[in-house]
């Protein structure tokens, strides 16, 4: 099988071509980016040395339709949104990392994103690729839309608890963490080393475009779910998310039935590794596909904590993405994104 | 007027130390501790050369009450209350800085210090120095509780809202992240570059013992206030607190009016900056006594956020006891505490 | 194929078993440490959670020579001596990655370690695992003495230059500098957060015990070479060694040659990348095999400055253990490690 | 006294700013820079809320020779070399920390710097204000060139040496290390958060604009000084410098020779604290106007290290701008800059 990874000049592209170039049943058969073509991708990133040769390429969706099998777009917002449709008319699967195809609310879509949505019968035919709680058959889907790093690992730890109407539906508090990776590869004030680092910045305050991809999903769960407080802070780390997570438990509970309420939902996903009498800490699933998550129930609050991490790089956008592939091709799942995670 | 620190091993007591050295009214006495007597601080602290000749002294609490007017306690949780109380009948003011007079209800102390309180009486004579809202004449007080660092952050931060009776009672939700300097000078696995460097971690979930600190006091101000939930975290820095702060609005109301309220209420306070249009990051309040304050309406969710910001070790511990140490003795408040922040 | 690791509670014996789990060839038969007998390694390591599920053993020597094929000694100075030649005896390969059997003077290793070394029969049994230069044939040797972190970068910078004869070999200056976990899994003052973040130390100035490997292994090559300044630094890291050689050219000379020079020693080396007209960076070798090298000649001073980096638990540490593994069972040499650096 | 600031907008500036407004014998008039006129210096740092009202202007030079006493120029390269010679014509005192008037050499300027250099007879004028070692009585010098932060680590570690004679005056090798602060305020992808987190770069190797500068002053002190390596290094931190220097001794001496040969020197020289039996770091003097100092000898190489460490932009910039201005003035040396470190 081979695939083509159009925006491989981010991280998020960078990460896709580290996973994808070590996976055994699939081969890179081209990167492609909006400018710098013919150059190699080694020389932006030298780290690729020794190991990946390939050149910059403009991407022909023509040409492409007839040599590969599945497309990555890692583009900015309102790329793949024109170029993702016309691939799957050409009978070509794609693996959408923008926020292209997330929100299928056209009108949410322009007030969060500030530009126009795809048309609503190309969102319909996407498919919203958190892997773990897909119900349709990936291999009959031809266009996923990955999710953003952020509802990655909050919709995870949600899950358990909102689709057994555990708590108030309107009460779900958000607190969530990101290594600066996640503000991508081009450089800025806002993570220039000497103000970033030893600092912990709050940002997007009510206003971050996750919020909207989260509500959905939720809803889409569980229709009484009203809009949620999210909020988004920049720590001084190049990876990782946290999600802590304020809840209202309807009836009492303890904590020992939530980790087996979420032990149990989880039973058969190698990915989602569910903590016990413990805490998880970003770095311990840094470099992996993993979602490590503990819940915990305060009695003298009658409030449930939930918390979740992930690389946000990887099971918050390139890992998940494969993963998503791994499904739509029929492979094993965890094909090619076993990695342990790199500790310390 | 003179001082004297005992407890000046650790970073709160450099901290006084650094403080306090270049106060303009009143000079060090002397620095005491329970180990290494007669060894100077500056080979402790090499960054003191030049500055700091101190030697480590036994504490002879009879001769300190002869010769010093004020007393520092930076100790462990359990020496100062019995030391405190002497120094007071011997005639010394004291200001602690450990959790020891903190909690005038010495059961809920017991059961989240794990050890026993301070009698009754002693802890009655004690006044909580959250310097911005004392409401009695410090000047008149021998014997002050200065308050924990998280909770120096959190109640600026609600004190308004929760005096004017603006938000759900009941409903309290506090995130708060912390440098590493808050966990002490002693090295632990917990702190250890390796595991700590490019990691966040979460600590004491519903457990953290400056829980029923912020509760006693939330109360002392609206005796309607419920339990909070109250999260801590350990962020990959040296310095600084943020506390996230998540509450039910009882009525619709804007940000705009908000944000004139905490300018209103904190006009007087130098120390407190309330920012407007932008929120706070940690490193913008680094080594000085400063706390940085916004406060956010959603609409969409009737919910407030507050994110308030300290320098754990300066406005959260010794740089607010020394601003405590000026009104006791009827100076000018920010008198030798209004240091610039350092930055970047 | 079987292995065993003895030491496995460490950063180099975890290393260890994040590459074997994954390695084609050879699986990992049991795991030992010399306490907490019974616990499973991912209770002290929770990043392995769901891919190891090894519990901690007794090493019993006897039975091990009958059930593995190679054994891999991760212990503290002194064990390893004792250990690893019964094991040999018994029939069983070693590969060693303490300092144990690094250097094949008993004198001069007890000068630096301050113990006791080997007996020398044993040392001369020792092969100096330094993989690209080790003229042996592996397949026949049943003892390995892994190189230490710092002089597997030094080296690999430094030997076509002593080879061929081009620097004084009397004025070898090499400033080193690593992260953190280069200290190892044991917390300490020198280690504790607050003060080695956003810091930059110097250690054991000429007194480093990998002084004598590096001068040891530059005299097998040379013998004209005299004693070396080697000066090591920490930087606020966690991985990585970059090692920066100051070096007198006796003939004038040009970057181009002296890059070609690398070039051509290195041709076969898949695992050294000698960087042209760049320099390399730690985090472009972190969590890989890699050793990144670029040599660089002024003509004003006709000095020659090689900067030399790896990731100082990968190709310092378990990594070339396995790449010498490799060799030795007669595999090729990047199997199971040829990954590609975690960046960002 | 009243001074001006020209370039207050940069990090160099901002440090100005931060020390000047609590010096207790001069005040800022007025605050200047190319850009950004009417807006208030605390929008651009936050930080100064609450101490700092001054908005930016334009630099009127007619005017400010009129109502100030003293000029700091804090500019890019190539500026300051035109404003400050009218500045001083009108009869104001500058002191410019910028490049321009470090080098005397019209053509050594020209070759590092790449632009024209200041008029000779302007250079003439400017005295190098390495302060501890400035001969000239600085109350009857109207123009400083204030020196580079490199150049100051490395001129301050290296005086007693070199004017001693004690070493080979053609071996001399400095490898330096920087935070990121000293690639100043503006961002780039060289310093952007995740590429510059956890990593070590070395850069500008043989090419660094400081070397002529370090040679310079060298040569001024023995003529015999021949060109020295200089190479640096961009560690993960905020502020410091680390320079440690590799030198050839002429004949054998002792590190306690060489300790009070350095202590002797600098005996009436706070700001510089020699090492006894240690090595500093460069937390320990991060927010301070000190340089301490280690000097060892190597027997077995006959070589001497010496370490020395500044904050950057304190006794690398601003806080040694300001040791100079005070003795232009006639003030104490200290006076205004005499902090304890921010440790941790």
């Amino acid at each position: 099988m081979k695939v083509a990874i159009i925006g491989a000049t981010g991280y998020g592209g960078a990460e896709l071509v580290r996973i994808l170039h070590r996976h055994p049943k699939v081969s890179i058969h081209s990167i492609h980016a909006t400018s710098m073509h013919g150059e190699k991708l080694n020389t932006i990133f030298p780290h690729m040395q020794h190991l990946i040769q390939d050149t910059l390429e403009e991407a022909d969706l023509d040409q492409l339709a007839k040599e590969v099998d599945i497309v990555f777009t890692a583009t900015p917002s309102g790329v793949a949104k024109n170029i993702a449709p016309l691939l799957v008319e050409k009978g070509v699967k794609v693996i959408d990392l923008s926020g292209d195809f997330r929100i299928n609310n056209r009108e949410t879509y322009k007030k969060w994103y500030k530009i126009n949505a795809a048309e609503q019968e190309k969102l319909d035919q996407a498919v919203y690729g958190l892997t773990e709680w897909v119900e349709k058959d990936l291999q009959k889907v031809n266009l996923i839309a990955n999710p953003g790093c952020f509802p990655t690992a909050v919709l995870l730890g949600l899950a358990p608890l909102v689709k057994e109407g555990i708590i108030d539906e309107n009460m779900i508090i958000i607190d969530a963490k990101t290594g600066v990776s996640g503000a991508g590869k081009s450089a800025s004030q806002g993570t220039h080393f000497p103000e970033t680092n030893d600092n912990l910045k709050i940002y997007k305050v009510h206003a971050h475009q996750h919020t909207p991809e989260i509500e959905e999903q939720l809803q889409n769960w569980n229709e009484k779910i009203g809009p949620v407080t999210f909020t988004t802070h920049l720590a001084p780390m190049t990876r990782g998310i946290m999600a802590t997570m304020y809840l209202t438990a309807k009836e009492s509970t303890t904590t020992k039935n939530l980790t087996e309420l979420f032990q149990k939902q989880y039973k058969d996903n190698h990915f989602i590794r569910i903590q016990e009498g413990r805490f998880p800490s970003t770095k311990e699933v840094s470099g992996s596909n993993f979602c490590d998550i503990a819940v915990a129930y305060d009695e003298r609050t009658k409030r449930i904590t939930v918390v979740s991490v992930i690389d946000n790089l990887v099971k918050g956008a390139s890992g998940q993405a494969v993963q998503n592939m791994n499904k739509m091709l029929g492979f094993d799942e965890h094909e090619g994104i076993d990695f342990m995670p790199l500790f310390p």
